[in-house]
């Protein structure tokens, strides 16, 4: 059928003519990744011997994914586009490497995968291959920053990605099987976030295909009138593209992306032109109907396969060793004519060459998915002039993360004109006292804004919503694309992003090894609100397990922090906030707190990570204590200097060592971690025999499990979260799990051999003094006055003739 | 004003003057719990020494919430109706327990807090109160099957709820605080796996007070039209109860109230009477937007509180040193005017008691949230019956999750009639080779079915949908409510739902103290997929620290199962569905294995949960061994047993013991774990000297973990996963991670003293077979023909003369 067409539409029906040959050449490439060791461009019949051993890869998504990228190509070329390409579907990775390849990027980032039938041959030889690439995008993939392994995260990243990048498009895919996940249900909300003219724009492409890997998709059975329901009311335009004719898709893709594209242009224009009166706009978005394994195999072995889950992975399963399935993915991989795609040297046909926009606009070059190239330094105060004043141990009370908050205001203020530092949290910044932040900047908010609101602005930089997964997964975004950040969380709840943060850990541990990788700001964690003060708000905001899981990472990525006062705390943020590719956990509480060391002793005790505290020691020089009481986290410190003044005041004799533990990797053997100590090192602070009473933040295991292979590890006595206490009070809490001042004293006295009945008469005092506490609070709801009132004797034997941290 | 009323206008209007009154009584109660110590019906003037010390708890959510129960009250009086109240917002305790307390449950559960002025004083006091009950809706608070401290999980605990239950409504109140979470927002989509005619229903109420902690909220904020389109796109049908006036409201809720269970009935009736074509529903909810804080103080110190974030927690923040604060509490307490709503003696007018339901119909007593009342045991098959034939050890090849599919298949056959077993999945049954059980049900699915698809249908028993979230939360609702399930994960993944897991367990902690509290079926996970067959998905699918988590919490909630083969994970699976209140994780592959043991063996191994394997190893009788070959899990047991192989050969004369362990808590001292080993039993298995060579599952530092009090933990060289491999073949997985048999045999070597010169060089064939392997495996793409088709020689010495298992 031939019907009139005017010059430019005749130019268009070209232009698309040659994008749909793009686009095959991707899918053929795609397809030899997944199936070809051999002959590449099919130039001699295909024989077993050609086909992998092990056959893997995801087919299904990925003639969508190519589709999509061949239609932003032409975008990118039309009008100059700055755009990303964030793949959310899983095991997408053959569709992007084929791309990247055609575009030229990898060949640049991966010399030896040339673009000629060598480079070829290497390409498909590589997927999934022993020493080669994983089939999901990952870090090897260039112009990623985001791994196609769990899914739930791609929408949440590419916002992340947008934030302080006016100029940016994200465009991200997002696949009906990962649109079923909680994070990505509630990453649409987004766009309540997004400020049009600060921020570039994310361009989700909501790609149904209808399949998961054995089961259709939620939103792919629904109908579109449920669907456009479902997005107007996350606030988007959505915009349908559906069918499974390429021709008449390729001409319904382009018109639908330049209205997406012209929708965005406009609303960013008008935003940024306003003076006044800036609303949330209603952002377009992609809907894309095509089939699963679009261009595959229609039935194999008499099943259905395209359009259907079993596209989902590998569609052939045997041609290696079934003549039939050779046979057809012969004729399947022919059905792209390779031999219009590429030139008989196996190089891409010029006319398709020309269709990959230029330098770093091509999708594989952009440098912001390779954010350490455009990451600038983050300028910082001067921790010091943030100190506490702290004359002598003890002798000044203070809230740790207030004192890091007018440090934080600070960081704030001097990258305000960089515009590339942001704290997030779950509607907790004030609550973790960190309110001071709000002294030079706004939370950020596009929904309405009420005159008797507090500190919100659609130019704020603190970003709060009730979901760590989206706190999370924007920091991760905003770090990826060369940006700074700070998360603080409660510490219970930052469980929920265990796995999130599990991924980008091993995003780190892999982009390490990749030297075009550039480093990237650390993951910065401040766990506060923690187990030992959430005695009003009960067990279920209880468990300090998340460094448990953060130390089974590999040690050049992690590191825990336990400060125990606000002049540690100090020390601590700003040495984080220089570190690049890592993960940093810093434990800290909120509460009014005794504090212990003086700036200048901060630093000194911070730089070691470890010491002896001799000021709050009792040992003799050049003598050996009779006990250790060791103690890792702002309340376990202070229990443990309680129980030594308890134990000092009732038993001169006894001689106790103190050691603090800021940095908890120093525990570990320093063949397994930078910063462990050596075992002669660890053996000085921890003596080769003497008792150890270790009070520990979290789950004893830890300490237990860091020092097992210690000369003295059959003499630590490890205290710490038993999973026991609830509603109560802050001391109750300390007893409820045998960590407070008495049991830590009378442990002592148990441990250290030989003492006299004394002794034994003073540990009664101590245990009747529990059952005094419990009284008490039982029948006051609050706490004994001396045991609230308890401070650091200035006076105490050993603070005179020596420095704190000496 | 005053307009002409019909009679029935005139009941209508007294019934709900009746049901406000009734509404404040609740609300006064629940400002009680928040403050008062004494003076609870204010016969006195309000004095500072009748307010609490410390004060807890949440008032923004609770009016809202007791305006709900109080509406509620009316519908079932109304309708003899089957309901369950699910408190989303987090804090609401102080409006549950009021209302529970009101209608006499409370009473009934805790007799000490009697329905008179002592009880009123009794139950103000205990709240958030040392030795009392906390801020949220907890385990201790009747009626609840949800704990209100982590947000996120209502509504998908509402559903698991009613699934199977035909004649309940879970109605579920969702603040918009947690709808903002990634949980939430997928759980909407519940309603397309919710059958009308063989489940209840859930009825959401949306309840939109605007604010958080300190900000907004999304949903809040967003205008009717967004709200109503984005749960028409979700396939509800919104109601919406808008204002602030309680009278209007009131005529309001009640009217929506009946709309919404009229609909509900209407559908069900519907449904049920269809022969056919059977559609997914549009199933009413309702919008509740009124004040945070509502009927609270409108001002304090100037500053906005009632429909503000201010409202969230403690509105008057010092009544007991600010004598302003003071008189405001007393006014606001009295605008409730308590000598209408209790008489003399404290106790609730009978005008009001008349509002509650009767007996089981009454939130708080409704058995179905304390589901162990309405438990029916499972009915399982003889695990024995699927006994896999194992002749002699590695004498059978099995994929051990298939076997225990077929199992699995009869327990659902044997409780198809009382429906009331579940399987749990994000879309992986299939993929995890748990498919025989689709010889029995389906998968549930409500949208529409096409011919081609395959075991989709409304009445399936399997749920799968790709998010962990709500296959979780859906298996704990339905257990919680007095069922029986099963989830079936990637390892990997299962990170995804840590958090869930940690509040499961501490749910299951109180619980268990909670004599009123029956026991409920326990949670069974099976991580399969695991870390050691992802060679092709890849690093972003490995990690194996689940049980590390689980390990945390209390011994009597956990256990840990490494079954080696598939008759062990048949005896596993089969103890697991007869446990009660635990959870339990079993870790076994899908892959075909060898098998080890024959089903009489694997029963007398695994009711040990650890064993030496005598069959397998080369010790005399009467002597010690040289060393100890220790393995936990599949993959580990095959390299332990292969390295043995190699090591009989190649040194015919060193004594190895072989001890498998299939039960991990076998490992951890006694007094710590139930299920623990005596030192001496331990130190019978594992020597008290000799080096231990323990392949291991998991991170490695586990073992240490558990075994660090032994006598023999210095010579136990724990080997398991680095964080190391990538795509590859399955045993360079293990290679990379230093866990194959040639790396365990290289370590025996080196760590018996001693041996010879010809151990030696030995130990170089060994690393020379690795430098084999790795240039074979990156140059086929699989691995070599003598490890892929390595079998254990069943003329081994040592297993003629012993039955396995002896």
């Amino acid at each position: 059928m031939q019907s009139a067409t005017t010059p430019n539409e005749q130019a268009r029906a070209e232009d698309l003519d040659l994008l749909d040959r793009y686009w095959r050449a991707a899918n053929y490439l795609s397809v030899g990744q997944i199936y070809l060791l051999a002959n590449p461009l099919l130039k001699a019949p295909l024989k077993p011997e050609h086909i992998k051993p092990r056959l893997l890869g995801h087919w299904g998504t990925t003639p969508g994914l190519n589709f999509i990228y061949a239609h932003l190509n032409r975008a990118i070329r039309a009008s100059d586009l700055n755009i990303i390409y964030i793949c959310g579907p899983g095991h997408g990775g053959p569709g992007i490497v084929a791309n990247t390849y055609l575009e030229g990027t990898y060949t640049e980032i991966y010399p030896e995968v040339t673009r000629d039938a060598d480079g070829l041959l290497k390409l498909f030889r590589q997927f999934s291959f022993p020493g080669g690439i994983p089939s999901h995008v990952a870090p090897e993939t260039p112009g990623s920053i985001h791994e196609g392994g769990e899914l739930g995260y791609a929408l949440v990243h590419a916002y992340g990605a947008v934030f302080d990048n006016p100029d940016l498009i994200a465009v991200c895919v997002v696949g009906d099987g990962e649109a079923e996940t909680g994070p990505l249900a509630a990453s649409w909300h987004s766009n309540k976030f997004l400020n049009p003219v600060q921020d570039g724009v994310v361009l989700p492409i909501l790609h149904l295909n209808g399949y998961k890997i054995a089961n259709p998709t939620v939103l792919g059975r629904m109908d579109d009138e449920e669907v456009r329901n479902l997005f107007t009311g996350y606030g988007y335009e959505p915009l349908f593209v559906e069918g499974d004719d390429p021709h008449a898709m390729h001409r319904l893709m382009a018109d639908t992306l330049d209205t997406a594209l012209a929708g965005i242009r406009s609303i960013q224009q008008a935003a940024r032109q306003l003076t006044g009166g800036l609303m949330r706009p209603r952002w377009p978005m992609i809907v894309l109907r095509s089939p699963k394994g679009w261009t595959g195999p229609k039935e194999v072995d008499g099943l259905k396969v395209e359009g259907f889950w079993r596209a989902h992975q590998v569609p052939i399963a045997n041609p290696r060793g079934n003549p039939e399935h050779l046979k057809l993915l012969e004729h399947w991989m022919s059905t792209y004519e390779p031999e219009k795609l590429f030139d008989s040297n196996g190089r891409l046909v010029p006319e398709l060459q020309a269709l990959a926009p230029a330098g770093d606009r091509r999708m594989g070059s952009n440098p912001h998915a390779n954010g350490g190239l455009l990451k600038r330094e983050l300028k910082l105060p001067d921790f010091r002039s943030h100190a506490v004043e702290v004359t002598a141990p003890g002798g000044a009370v203070a809230e740790a993360t207030r004192e890091l908050g007018k440090f934080l205001r600070k960081v704030v203020e001097l990258n305000a004109e960089a515009r590339n530092f942001r704290i997030m949290g779950p509607d907790e910044t004030a609550s973790n006292r960190l309110d001071a932040v709000f002294e030079a900047t706004d939370r950020v908010w596009m929904e309405g804004i009420e005159p008797y609101d507090v500190h919100l602005a659609h130019q704020g930089r603190v970003m709060e919503v009730l979901s760590e997964h989206l706190c999370q997964g924007w920091l991760e975004g905003y770090l990826l694309t060369g940006r700074h950040g700070f998360f603080s969380c409660y510490e219970a709840f930052i469980h929920i992003v265990d796995s999130m943060f599990n991924q980008h850990a091993k995003w780190l541990k892999v982009s390490r090894a990749l030297p075009w990788r550039r480093p990237i700001a650390s993951l910065n964690y401040l766990l506060t609100s923690h187990v030992w003060r959430q005695d009003h708000n009960g067990f279920s905001h209880q468990d300090p397990g998340f460094v448990d899981l953060v130390t089974n990472k590999k040690a050049d990525i992690v590191r825990v922090y336990f400060p125990p006062d606000a002049n540690t705390l100090l020390w601590v943020a700003d040495h984080c906030l220089r570190t690049y590719d890592r993960i940093n956990v810093i434990v800290a509480g909120k509460q009014p707190a005794p504090q212990w060391l003086s700036m200048r002793d901060a630093i000194t005790h911070c730089e070691a990570g470890i010491g002896i505290w001799k000021w709050a020691g009792t040992e003799a020089v050049n003598a050996e204590p009779d006990v250790v009481m060791a103690c890792a986290g702002d309340v376990p410190t202070l229990e443990t200097l309680a129980a030594v003044d308890l134990l000092r005041k009732a038993l001169p004799k006894l001689k106790i060592r103190v050691v603090n533990v800021v940095d908890l990797m120093t525990l570990q053997p320093t063949e397994q971690h930078q910063h462990g100590l050596s075992d002669r090192d660890f053996d000085g602070l921890f003596t080769r025999d003497k008792p150890v009473i270790f009070a520990y933040h979290g789950y004893p295991y830890l300490i237990h499990r860091l020092t097992y292979s210690r000369t003295n590890h059959d003499g630590m006595h490890v205290r710490g979260f038993a999973e026991e206490g609830t509603t109560t009070t802050p001391f109750d809490m300390v007893v409820l799990n045998g960590l407070d001042r008495f049991h830590l004293a009378i442990e002592a006295i148990e441990r250290v051999p030989g003492l006299d009945i004394a002794a034994a008469h003073v540990k009664q005092q101590f245990r009747d003094a529990l059952i005094e506490h419990t009284r008490y609070v039982r029948e006051h709801g609050e706490d004994m006055p001396q045991i609230r009132d308890w401070v650091w004797p200035t006076s105490a034997a050993g603070t005179t003739s020596r420095e704190p941290g000496d």
